[in-house]
């Protein structure tokens, strides 16, 4: 079978290459997966390049996510079908034709949901849901603001807070992208620059602002935090700036804003097992409904990797790339 | 009687003026004090120059904190001695001869100490105490690092960290203050620079250090940030550089670390009169017993107020500038 993997670190252009390696077998209580899609996101760029927070070892496979179909059972599972489409386990190595995984932490895909969809499930949505959930109690009514509006995780954050009753006020760079978020539930769109926070104000009529989400760093966290009103939360997410995070004195010691990271990985490596698949459980159907749904820019097979990888880091693109290890599949199922 | 007054905002040295107004009477439960000692601390300074976070109508008064003898009483008021040495109430403009207080809010100064050790009590060392006790549990052997750890409240944190048995790594820009700072508690004392956050690591060998204190802001937040280990808390209570504070993604992402405020200001706001006059008389008797000691660089009447200005705003200054609105005090009683 086929598995994407790197020798060394750099412009994943480059630096990827595609093996021919044997297909995985089932141990007892493991299942083998036939890989249906897996999504190309920023974490997987940096991870190559060497820019991410905590980098494995080399050689080492490419991927984290994504939708599979069960091909094979090994000793002892039972509940589960072959054929049957189940969400790959995170983290995994996931641009391959094959992966073997637990069945006893196996979350299936709803029945007759996209699969393009669902491949995008484990990652940005968990972090729109859980940076909405655990750092801030927001009601009905409340408002939120987010940076990096436009990404993947930032148009799940307009979903979630519309679906839960709160309002999203979602800085942008281009003004144009306004009728677009606009139309999945955003309730405001703002350009990023001097007088951003007076426009904020004048947007909520000076009701508090307690959650702020910054995907960007630098002068970013620091337009953002300056949006918050007393006791507000940043929440850092990204690193797109590259630059570090700031945050003016006057939000920090007179505002009584606070500037914490949230990190999905360590999320998933402490959460139970159990509340883990009650997340993705909790959004697959969410997705399934048509509640949350992402923008897919275009599919490629592991022969194309370095285009699908080219692709994914032009900042022309127009939704998520994924890769299809299997071909082509028929996300209208 | 004399006090001291700004009509404009700018350099303290040449807006403040001394005024002669009539001297206040005590009303019912009220109290007259005669001002013995008052300290001029950064955010006096910052006040004047217009730079702190909240700034009062002009024309304003100045000083916040200082030691007092009660001169008279209002109608109503028992349990208070004429002649009695008391703190002076918070924030209420110190810099002058005489000031009323309420009697139900007074603190008394434990008999035979310092007062010009005193004056310094109510701002600085309970910034150290409360930034040392709120935001992280510290257990004896524990570490805590900080910045700026020559000034007024770094000097305290050292003293009070070492009292409760925890360990504190100090962060100075000039080498030559090392011996000092050790010989008042500090356990490690580093300069500021490239390879630091390695070298608070071999101090510690690689123990949790879990709670950093930035009086500075901008880069040295963001070096700060970096000692610590996962899940610490960085705490911002000064301006000193002017520049926001930053915080790389690498700690807020990877390693949990959250950058908080604290503002005196607030917390004397928000707290409950009881429990504000206990921390008061807990520091004050740790100053009574000499377990907690700032340096004193000089005093000034108020005649003399600019020249007292211009001494607090001179980098090399050895110590605290205090204000004797009526003559020097013997500082031995």
């Amino acid at each position: 079978m086929k598995i994407v993997q790197y020798a060394e670190r750099g412009n994943p252009v480059d630096v990827v290459k595609v093996l021919e390696v044997d297909a995985p077998s089932a141990g007892p209580g493991e299942v083998v997966l036939d890989v249906l899609a897996s999504p190309i996101n920023p974490s997987d760029v940096l991870t190559v390049t060497g820019d991410y927070g905590i980098l494995p070892p080399l050689p080492a496979y490419c991927g984290n996510e994504g939708v599979g179909r069960v091909a094979s059972l090994g000793e002892g599972v039972e509940d589960i079908a072959v054929g049957q489409q189940v969400f790959l386990p995170v983290g995994a190595g996931t641009w391959r034709q094959q992966i073997t995984a637990k069945a006893a932490e196996i979350v299936p895909v709803p029945p007759g949901t996209d699969p393009l969809q669902m491949a995008m499930l484990t990652i940005n949505p968990p972090t729109a849901y859980l940076m909405l959930r655990d750092f801030v109690r927001l009601e009905p009514g409340d408002w939120v603001i987010q940076n990096a509006s436009n990404s993947g995780v930032g148009r799940y954050v307009i979903q979630l807070a519309a679906a839960q009753g709160a309002k999203s006020i979602n800085i942008v760079r281009r003004a144009e992208l306004a009728d677009e978020l606009k139309a999945m539930g955003a309730d405001a769109v703002v350009v990023e620059g001097p007088g951003m926070s007076k426009e904020v104000r004048e947007i909520t009529g000076g009701a508090p602002v307690k959650l702020g989400l910054d995907a960007i760093g630098g002068d970013s966290t620091l337009a953002l935090g300056d949006c918050l009103t007393d006791d507000g939360v940043v929440v850092n997410y990204g690193l797109l700036s590259g630059e570090p995070c700031k945050l003016s004195s006057a939000a920090t010691i007179f505002h009584d804003v606070t500037l914490r990271g949230f990190w999905l990985a360590r999320w998933f490596r402490n959460a139970p097992i159990g509340e883990r698949m009650a997340v993705v459980t909790e959004i697959a159907g969410r997705i399934a409904t048509g509640e949350l749904v992402a923008a897919v820019d275009s599919t490629y097979d592991l022969d194309h990797i370095s285009d699908a990888l080219a692709r994914s880091m032009a900042g022309s693109r127009d939704g998520k790339v994924l890769v299809t290890p299997n071909g082509p599949i028929d996300s209208q199922v």
